[in-house]
């Protein structure tokens, strides 16, 4: 009884182009929002400091797969990959909201399993679930969070904060969660093909453990604090570097230069990458689900940061119609193209 | 690979033994969070008022069908029922976040219609859409909203603070959800038997709105104000009457007496009701999706209240161990039990 006037496929858009399409015409009421759509969080003015809210909604089949992945570490990723996105304000997560639905392949035990590792992860985030709701599907497993935080006003990372000059750091190493899941991948094929066989994860215990339970890097946040720096703008790696660079280029209107040689990697992942005859390299730009955070600061910093373990400087911030470019290895300067993860 | 170790099926323990079950073990970590799982909404101390979140998920083919719900219609429901969570704590929404997995079914302008729907109600209500998902499934369509708002302390109404003897009050009337979704399941049947006929919707009006496009009654909040009543106790009406007054029950450990006479329904709704050959009292007390609020008032507030237009007074509270009864129209006294929407 729905009428239809032509019909577009979402997935000429892409996840991003689509956001940006539905969003377009949207108007604001209070003048305590403060940020809506388009950051890693929205930012609310509560008078004394900022609220900071997302959500993100993990669904079986597009985001996680049940054969390799535990229900308890689903739960844990779930309330990481949301605290990721506070932490790229500059914030802190204090509380969460949980919505599931699921069909009647899960069983109580099952369900259980999966709030465990979502308490786990509150627990070691000191984050309070203070809401949800629980509800049938005829398939599948849906999980939905949505995460409240906070950040003093003067400490607030917009994406959009890039100027010329400035340096691009990166927490941590980058490519590990997206070898982890190769490693997964390629263990689940062989159960299909012989179930009685021993999954061999052996050696790769951190890769997998980047797939499977990845953690969000306050710890990032209170160093930048300990270091009195405060970064220009900030996000997320969820979708993988290349994709996050574009997010800051587009918000703050800047190029960037970036150095392969300067791409941290962990020595497992790099002889997996090669292992699967991957290009390590593209593994690093592309591969998602790190929750590394990637920042700028300002020149003047870089003496309080130089030397810092945990952290590495990747580049540098040019004029926009410089574009995005790597500076491989060999001295040659590659155009860098989005990437971004395309859900649809 | 993932062990399961016994099973016990969703449904033996309905939706709300769920809830009250796997959320039993949550520590609570924040002095700011002041009411976490259990009322309409969680309660955060922002220091100078209250802030409150609730958030609610819809999955196809378990709360709506495409077949008759426009999804123009199903975006301005979707944020109703949310605001409607929030009024039921004597607040005001201010703002929500939106997550959407859809198949590769709908189209861009499909989507579009869904988004329509839920501007239209952020218009109505003053709420501003700061954030959301966007994101695939492989089979239909699921919309989580996360809303929050605000109450000032001296005006928020839980659930558990009935007092022996305090009115018991509806808003509105009750019933004409439940028969409007009769009315289009019935239409439905005829379309999929003879897929050229015209749906017969005339002089139903009002009850397929109700259905289709229901109203949170902030009305209701804004009229108890300028009444200078503050309610007792407050729930709003999504899973029926009945349902409802054993939530209060419960929260606040009384009884109720309810009169059946005194029970608010359209004309039309027990005309539909009557032709359909239910009850309409059942109707009343069984059938959800009204969003009315239902609230207790001290009686010393009778005065302020009485000849209001819009709500009715249908009871009152008695001692726990009295229980929840109705006294018929034939003075005969029912004893009433939950009937809670069950999702599983």
């Amino acid at each position: 009884m729905f009428e239809n006037k032509g019909r577009t496929e979402l997935n000429q858009l892409g996840e991003f182009g689509l956001i940006k399409h539905l969003t377009k015409d949207i108007k604001i009421h209070h003048h305590s929002t403060v940020k809506g759509v388009g950051d890693d969080a929205a930012v609310i003015d509560l008078g004394d400091a900022y609220q900071l809210i997302s959500t993100d909604m993990l669904v079986e089949g597009s985001h996680f797969d049940l054969m390799y992945t535990p229900l308890k570490h689903l739960g844990y990723k779930a309330v990481v990959a949301n605290v990721s996105d506070i932490t790229a304000m500059n914030g802190k997560a204090t509380h969460i909201v949980v919505s599931i639905a699921m069909s009647s392949k899960f069983s109580l035990e099952a369900i259980e399993e999966l709030y465990i590792g979502l308490m786990a992860a509150c627990e070691a985030y000191q984050i309070d679930l203070v809401g949800g709701d629980t509800t049938s599907i005829s398939k599948g497993l849906v999980v939905n969070i949505t995460v409240f935080g906070q950040v003093s006003k003067s400490k607030i990372a917009y994406r959009n904060g890039v100027k010329e000059g400035d340096l691009l750091v990166v927490s941590g190493d980058l490519g590990a969660a997206y070898l982890g899941l190769h490693i997964l991948e390629r263990e689940k094929r062989i159960y299909l093909e012989k179930p009685d066989f021993q999954p061999d994860l052996e050696g790769n215990d951190y890769i997998i453990q980047r797939q499977l339970k990845p953690e969000a890097r306050i710890d990032i946040v209170a160093l930048l604090e300990q270091l009195d720096i405060q970064p220009t703008a900030m996000i997320d790696i969820s979708d993988g570097l290349a994709s996050e660079m574009h997010h800051l280029s587009d918000a703050s209107q800047v190029g960037f230069t970036l150095y392969e040689d300067k791409l941290p990697i962990d020595p497992i992942a790099y002889q997996r990458a090669i292992d699967f005859g991957l290009d390590p390299t593209v593994a690093m730009l592309n591969g998602g689900e790190d929750y590394e955070l990637l920042f700028t600061i300002s020149q003047t910093d870089y003496e309080k940061i130089k030397g810092t373990m945990e952290i590495s400087i990747i580049g540098h911030a040019v004029a926009m119609q410089e574009g995005i470019h790597m500076i491989s290895k060999s001295n040659i300067k590659h155009k860098l193209s989005a990437q971004g993860w395309k859900s649809f």
